[in-house]
């Protein structure tokens, strides 16, 4: 017989959850695993709210699986650990981002490329190891292998350390495996959200020089000033765009929506590289030619493994970066999901778990 | 006042032209430059007729001008050299491929990237230096500066190596740069035509496993068994596919028409690279997700640089590497052009200047 989500573990757990894909969560009883040799058990004190939350909870990308409790941008505070965990005591901050597992044998996990694994399990709406569900930090506590755990620098602010996890290495990842790091590199970022403004942060950090480009014009002044980028193009501007012609050694796009890569490849010196992170749910238009006569290169990259993981926050906490936030209750959230759904927000909601998510 | 082709210099040459989109080409009496103090003058004896030629013949990518004297693929003996060539004396054996000029002090020049230079001047239907049209090698004599001049090896046939200088360049360019040339890569070549052919055998000659992906079931004997390819995967069968997911480390698209790019981005492995070297007249379709989820890279490459080309045509001689041909007189220009679109060729028609093109 299958046990129910709040019968099937031994340890209880409150989170909220959609219930189906009207887009609306609420409380939900259910529970966790009891902590294992290998594992951590944390009390969730700070959850991100990612698009992609957004996107699972309506099922938009049609593999939802209901009860769904989101959120994989977890920061918590270690109150359990395993017999065998060497990296966390209690008491120790601890993060958790989109992977709580892996096969542990493929050549992505033994390149540390945990996120390109097959058989990844994804914090919320995986099958786990044991065959159940795996719910995420949308949640009062969490029970996670000590692999796929991160130690949270001292100085990092719980909650907007928290978007790091997810939006962090999602543009971190590509910025170093690319290449687009070093001093004196022309990169460019498309779209200032959640993965945008914090890529330009790590960006400006690797001493890279770096242009926004955004289909807002009103977001020049905050790209510019706020968030220290270097030139701001707007994408409706053809005039910009072709002074910008043959500039950038590389541009991350974190844009979700379809739009034109035509102005993009454009954009790019001869092997240049053009990084999509955000994922558009139609195909987008490739042009040959103007990607063969400059031997350009269009590619992707899909968060990041657990040790790109360690340092792309230990970088962070290093130069000082952490995501923009609005800190919200719990009670919060339909209205925060809403709000993310207009792109009003600036740039993370961060739910205060720990003060805010109390049994009724 | 402006020079007819016939008057505009001092030397008479003799060609075939297309005199507008109809597709057909006849004679057409024109003139070369004086022979300058780096330039060679040669007698052409075998031009290649490339895809590419008819594309322009029948103006496909809206770029052309007429009278257009098409060839790119062209071999033949040097009659005169000027006072300052190096590379070459009157009776040397000599190539010329898609390029006859470049600016000479960008980037793309300095790294012998002649092909990416901006203000690269084409074989044919290009504006040279002196402000007059380039035409190309459908014809008895040209003069091209010695930069751009290839020695053509003595062991290499001159017939069947022509083709060499732009099918040969296109595929040997991208099969090198983009690192797929290490003995035991797992290789796809899709469609197997003047470029493709080629491919393979290139491809084989470095030691590469080479799979043939072709729409045509009927080309599979050939694939394995003349051109020794390892493997044959047919479009259409989805079986086939499936099997051979993520087991390439590149594929060289050769295919010029609209064709869907999913299923071969499935076929590559984590970080595999999807080169295209056809140029389909549309934008294709990238779908992004199944590009980010293996980190595959998406690009394109186009002919090569001067220095790469001689080591190509070298490599070939060495490996007794050359292209399937069928040698064609020059008045057979027409039919081979209209069979050359129905793809009923293998797999490249040459035409034998030196013994057919004459004086009426």
């Amino acid at each position: 017989m299958v046990k129910s989500p709040e019968q099937e573990h031994p340890q209880e757990a409150l989170g909220w959850a959609a219930r189906d894909d009207c887009g609306l969560l609420s409380p939900f009883k259910f529970s966790r695993r009891a902590t294992g040799e290998k594992d951590v058990k944390f009390k969730v004190l700070f959850c991100g709210i990612c698009h992609s939350d957004l996107h699972s909870t309506k099922n938009e990308w049609e593999i939802s699986t209901y009860p769904l409790v989101p959120g994989h941008e977890i920061v918590g505070e270690v109150v359990e650990v395993g017999s065998r965990v060497e990296k966390f005591k209690v008491g120790d901050k601890v993060g958790v981002g989109c992977l709580v597992g892996s096969c542990g044998s493929c050549d992505s996990c033994h390149d540390h490329l945990e996120n390109y694994c097959p058989k990844m399990i994804l914090t919320y709406g995986s099958t786990y190891h044991d065959g159940t569900m795996t719910y995420g930090g949308f949640s009062n506590v969490m029970v996670v292998d000590e692999h796929f755990a991160i130690k949270f620098p001292q100085n990092m602010p719980l909650d907007a350390g928290a978007p790091l996890l997810c939006a962090g290495i999602t543009v971190y990842s590509p910025i170093r495996f690319f290449g687009l790091d070093r001093p004196g590199t022309n990169l460019g970022v498309v779209g200032l959200g959640g993965l945008g403004h914090v890529a330009v942060k790590f960006a400006k950090a690797m001493g890279v020089r770096v242009t926004v480009i955004s289909s807002s014009a009103r977001k020049k002044e905050e790209a510019l000033q706020r968030l220290g980028a270097d030139a701001f193009l707007v994408s409706s501007d053809a005039n910009q765009f072709q002074a910008a012609m043959g500039t950038m050694d590389g541009i991350i796009d974190t844009v979700s929506a379809v739009h034109p890569t035509l102005p993009l490849l454009g954009l790019l010196k001869h092997n240049g590289k053009l990084v999509f992170v955000g994922i558009p749910d139609r195909p987008l238009e490739l042009p040959v030619f103007p990607m063969i006569s400059g031997r350009k290169i269009v590619t992707g990259s899909y968060i990041g493994g657990l040790k790109e993981t360690q340092e792309m926050i230990d970088f962070a906490a290093k130069h000082n970066i952490t995501a923009d936030i609005e800190v919200v209750p719990v009670d919060y959230l339909n209205t925060a999901m809403d709000r993310l759904n207009k792109g009003n927000v600036k740039y993370r909601f961060v739910i205060d778990i720990g003060n805010t998510l109390k049994e009724a």
